[in-house]
């Protein structure tokens, strides 16, 4: 196939890049590099010394003979420059990637909460309607989030992105529907996934659009068998109170022997999927595309649900460093139940890694190996989610992270 | 009370800002005159000869001895104009019109789809963001449409706002749930009020902003009491393809002398409320804010229900003049049945006008008058809403529009 990877140079992104390259098919990475932009801003980095695209490249070249292209655009600002691409590659299927992903970023202040609606509507926007204008019959996958379904914990099995409910009629009589879940964010972040679920169903509906939208849990792991093959290859590696996620913090606090920090008391129960298996899910999605006039095909990708505490214990159990509860920044239920159906993952066969399995593979390897690159100070996160939520009660460096 | 309207120059906003000026509200109109630009780049003309923004609202101060202030704003590009102005009016109200409010527009060509998500998006976000900045806690209405909801015709009343479901967890319990109604938009324009649906609710959860959503019909009628008063204070009466509504273009046919263009057989069913019932529900709504913590109120501002067919039979009789049907641009239904609850505008005792009492009214007065400034090739819609629309099937000059 020929696949255009949109937001190839990212986390998710660059591995998945690899693989479907080693697969055979005709990658093209379209990336306007805007995380490396944001790690300027922040003045973080990767744990992982990521090398510059050209040399990522360049070294998949050297070890694997194939060619991934790259084109530098900004698919939300560019629109003319997406379509001429898209014109000249005529793609079987485009991945996209090509959104702000952070929760704490996205709500970080007025210009960050901003960025993320404008950046990521107009990107998912420009690609329906440049698509629909080329009227291309490519099969879109999109990565979503988990995130999207809320997490209101009244013991319902999250579908796998449609829910089956009954309406009554005035005339008593009991309808059943099966209608997109209804979302519930909870940041600007999610609320932009939210949006982008009813960009696709229109324009599926509409045009007749062939689009997977891939509802991911958090991600964690960092090699794939692809990156691994050279240290050029790496993949990022984000601690930070903004991009890293919960594991990667727990994993570079326990090396670098800072207690764990949990907000709140923990109970906050969250999808997990490992970074290989991301990458495995995105190939199988591509290679069984919804026909035409289908809605929209929605899939649930993870391996299981852990609250953050039991996430924490486990890392602590490894290392032996202790857990430190602070405050919560983002405004949520104290602990939630969250399950979650990933029946289409299952039934086409997967094996998905769970964290017992793999998890002290990840802390040495990675984590143990860059482990003078750490800088405790971008650990704790700053965004205050809410006007309700005062600055007093966001952790800070005084809070969990001293040594 | 001082009130920001966002959309002031245009059909709804403009007889708005006139009656809650004349009502003792402080009235600051905000408008980028982009409905004017469009009139422009698609060569129409409303068929009232409007007037330039400061001859409006200098002829306003003549015949009130109010003054309405103005300011040239574009809230989905100038996010620092938008704070700044709100930030020096300090309002208690802003109601929000500022919207590209045509759905043939937005279905025209990728540039009109890409301007109607980015620009209506953008503007509904960066003003709940400026309002969560400020820390205000600004009552915000906005004009919504029923088209949100879809007319998917199968008997149920559609409620307003929030549809109470059941559904049935694993352990084979029912639960109920109220949800916001599952949205079908039916085009690009209807797709950018269902967004703005998740905005407002993301907003009204994370940040307690209190928020009224409208979900209106089809507005039919020019004038209002206030916009009477002078010459220069009339409103717009778009005929065109793209902005004129069903009745405005079937009473320009009739009183010129050509046959009333159905679409299809006229099955499509459709709400409608009067310009002067827009003004007084928005009014309403204004003096009725929900409490800080509540979900979005959402009001559906409807006085009828009526098919298309059933309209022009109206206007043929009243007339004279015979019904041509000519193909149907738009990707729906041959006919849908259409019935809504209105019953929060009735139960705050609103005696809302039907077609059958002031129909004929409007069209002697408006249409009559200013006939000599009738233009026939602007009325036929020339939006192809999908790429299994052929060219050929669009109603051209030949069809339906010849004297």
């Amino acid at each position: 196939m020929k696949i255009v990877v949109l937001g190839g140079d990212g986390f998710c992104g660059w591995p998945t890049a690899l693989r479907l390259s080693r697969d055979g098919h005709s990658v093209t990475i379209v990336d306007n590099l805007s995380h490396r932009r944001i790690d300027q801003e922040l003045g973080v980095q990767s744990l992982t010394p990521i090398t510059a695209i050209e040399e990522r490249l360049a070294a998949w070249q050297r070890v694997s003979g194939r060619t991934i292209a790259f084109q530098n655009i900004d698919i939300a600002r560019d629109y003319d420059g997406l379509a001429a691409m898209l014109a000249e590659q005529a793609p079987d299927a485009v991945v996209h990637f090509a959104e702000q992903r952070a929760a704490p970023y996205s709500m970080r202040n007025a210009a960050t909460k901003r960025y993320t609606i404008d950046n990521n509507i107009n990107a998912t926007h420009n690609l329906l309607v440049a698509l629909v204008d080329l009227g291309f019959d490519t099969h879109l996958v999109h990565l979503g989030t988990m995130g999207v379904y809320g997490y209101d914990g009244d013991g319902l099995e999250i579908p796998e992105g449609y829910l089956d409910v009954t309406v009554s009629n005035q005339a008593g009589q009991s309808l059943p529907r099966s209608i997109l879940y209804p979302t519930q964010p909870g940041s600007v972040y999610h609320l932009s996934k939210s949006l982008d679920q009813l960009l696709f169903q229109f324009y599926a509906r509409n045009d007749r659009l062939r689009i997977t939208d891939l509802h991911q849990g958090i991600v964690w792991g960092t090699q794939t068998e692809e990156t691994r093959l050279d240290d050029a290859l790496v993949n990022r590696f984000d601690y930070d109170g903004d991009y890293g996620t919960v594991l990667n913090r727990f994993l570079v606090q326990a090396v670098n022997g800072y207690p764990l920090t949990v907000h709140g008391s923990g109970g906050q129960t969250r999808a997990f999927i490992n970074i290989q298996d991301t990458v495995r899910c995105v190939s199988l999605a591509l290679n069984n595309p919804p026909p035409p006039g289908d809605r929209v095909r929605i899939t649930n990708q993870l391996a299981e649900t852990q609250s953050v505490r039991a996430v924490a214990a486990m890392v602590a159990g490894i290392t032996g460093v202790p857990i430190a509860n602070v405050d919560n920044p983002r405004k949520e239920g104290e602990s939630n139940t969250l399950r979650a159906s990933n029946q289409t993952f299952r039934g086409l066969g997967l094996d998905l890694i769970l964290l017992k399995d793999a998890l002290l593979n990840e802390t040495l390897e990675i984590v143990e190996r860059y482990k003078d690159r750490f800088n405790p100070e971008v650990v704790p996160a700053r965004s205050l989610w809410t006007r309700d939520n005062r600055p007093g009660l966001v952790p800070g460096l005084g809070e969990g992270i001293t040594k």
